[in-house]
């Protein structure tokens, strides 16, 4: 697949340097490591710090999530790969004004080892208090009851939302970390895919699907669904994904869900707002009430078609989380 | 290409069911006609009016520029076609609070003539000022000094956002029509392609492009660009695209330039930050400064691949204008 860049080895920190002259504004790098990068401002007040981090290729995520109200810093890693433990350690020490942070990635084992390895080192040189919040939002990926399996997608973009909420709102570590977790534990996600992605350095389709085929419960970094079959229309796909999604939520007629429709990347704007139309309509039917929408592109991978659904339970204390004023790369453009 | 939508004849008015829902907040439809879609409380200031509109599939143009500071209101047209003048017509009287509209819309036949129409019925039936803009910044689609003749693609954000900066700070329509203008005039684009899009009716590629193959200056509807030829590094493309419009554009040491790198539709935020660290340091060279930049997907020709550069000239004037506050679906989402 073609790609407009220069050195496929060298992609990732292209794009950092690109992003770093974007929203120079906002954003700063780390001096220490290059692979760190913090939002500007993120000493001018004390508060528990928001961390996060992941392998490139989710452009927005996770980058574009760090700003006020979102994330105090990210560590970059490579496409589809976690961030080493130093590039972590140095966005927390770079960030910390009180001693007190909160890590939060995704479901991956990678991720898991480098993100647990820079905990200990910043607790251990630094004594900053760390807590960590494991995001595993896609039912697809493991059933009920196996919760602790499953992988991290889109649905991270409300966790980091609400711990960028919180943190800012000045409440503490404790209670942070407590509402990051409700977050976590209050989405649920599940995608589709249409196209295969192709990583820079080989060119090659991440996997296989004929002109006439899609994948329900397609990972973000293209691993195995629950069912591939014919390509079905949206409508459908809606059916399914918001049926499976619903088994897993308790949800009853009158609660209220934060949506995201989320697309993989090559997926156009026109799919995602009919594709949330049909989401909205099934919803609708029984009785669940939308309290907040997003559609676009909050979580890719690389060019992959398709889309993710994620639905955020509310009650009374996510929502003013949720509203919060939030202002990142990714939106930051008034 | 495989599309994620229910009855292809019906993909525009499906989106814009998902549309309206999606960003119910901010957006309403015209009871008048199903494609006028406006801002809500367009009318609680009295001020001239912005509309826009065009054909569909370069979402998030041409609705998700519909907010405060930006558009007032938009008619839709199909995929890749002009709206009919009604719906243009029916924006501007839903949205009519002092008898004074500006409309913007990009250098095509189709659009010239529709809005051309809507204008003629306005004035004779409501009495409503018209004075419209259009847009064409693609210095790709003909030389220097035959610019009537060139189309409109990505640079016709910028215009939109200077015409809603200044309806909104309250100026009068000679004014407001003055800056646009000068928006217009201030502003060049050039565009490549990687791989086509397929309209959802035919599944059919919009053009032809080996797998080695780009094409320089193609139009946002798959129009011929100025050069085909084989897949080059990013720089090379910022090199001529860079070229080719500071070619068109009286820029010395010193002056300032807001920068919009556009993806097309399945580019990667990877790709548009790599391309836009290439243009941040051609431009450097010259000793041209960046006053503000844009990177992300702004208008898009469905699921093509490729991006967009667009420059605008700053001044005094200009400055203001761009930086006015801004609120639309397109950023809705804090």
């Amino acid at each position: 697949m073609k790609k407009l860049i220069n050195n496929p080895d060298h992609v990732v920190d292209d794009m950092i340097k690109g992003f770093l002259k974007a929203h120079s504004s906002s954003i700063s790098k780390v001096e220490a490591h290059h692979r760190a990068i913090i939002r500007k401002y993120s000493k001018e007040k004390k508060k528990v710090s928001v961390i996060i981090g992941g392998g490139s290729g989710h452009e927005p995520a996770f980058m574009g999530y760090v700003g006020k109200g979102m994330a105090d810093g990210v560590a970059v890693g490579n496409i589809f790969a976690s961030p080493p433990p130093t590039p972590i350690a140095e966005a927390i020490k770079a960030v910390d004004t009180k001693k007190e942070s909160i890590l939060i990635y995704g479901n991956y084992q990678g991720d898991i080892m480098n993100f647990s390895m820079a905990a200990d080192l910043v607790e251990m040189e630094e004594d900053i208090e760390v807590k960590q919040i494991i995001v595993k939002d896609d039912v697809a990926s493991a059933p009920k009851g196996e919760s602790e399996q499953r992988r991290g997608i889109s649905g991270e973009f409300f966790v980091i939302k609400v711990a960028g909420a919180a943190s800012e709102m000045g409440k503490d570590i404790d209670e942070v970390y407590r509402l990051t977790e409700k977050a976590n534990e209050n989405v649920c996600s599940m995608g589709v895919g249409l196209t295969p992605c192709s990583l820079p350095q080989t060119g090659e389709p991440s996997f296989q699907l004929e002109d006439d085929e899609m994948e329900i419960g397609l990972g973000h970094h293209g691993e195995p669904g629950v069912e591939k079959g014919k390509l079905q229309s949206s409508s459908k796909v809606a059916e399914r994904i918001v049926h499976d999604i619903l088994a897993d939520m308790s949800l009853v007629k009158d609660d209220e869900v934060t949506v995201l429709v989320n697309g993989l990347g090559s997926t156009t704007r026109m799919e995602l707002y009919i594709f949330f139309d049909e989401v909205e309509k099934l919803l609708s039917e029984k009785g669940i009430r939308i309290y907040r929408s997003y559609v676009g592109d909050y979580s890719t991978s690389l060019e992959m078609g398709g889309c993710s659904l994620s639905l955020l339970k509310m009650d009374s204390e996510l929502k003013p989380m949720i509203d919060y004023f939030a202002y990142s790369p990714m939106y930051e453009q008034k």
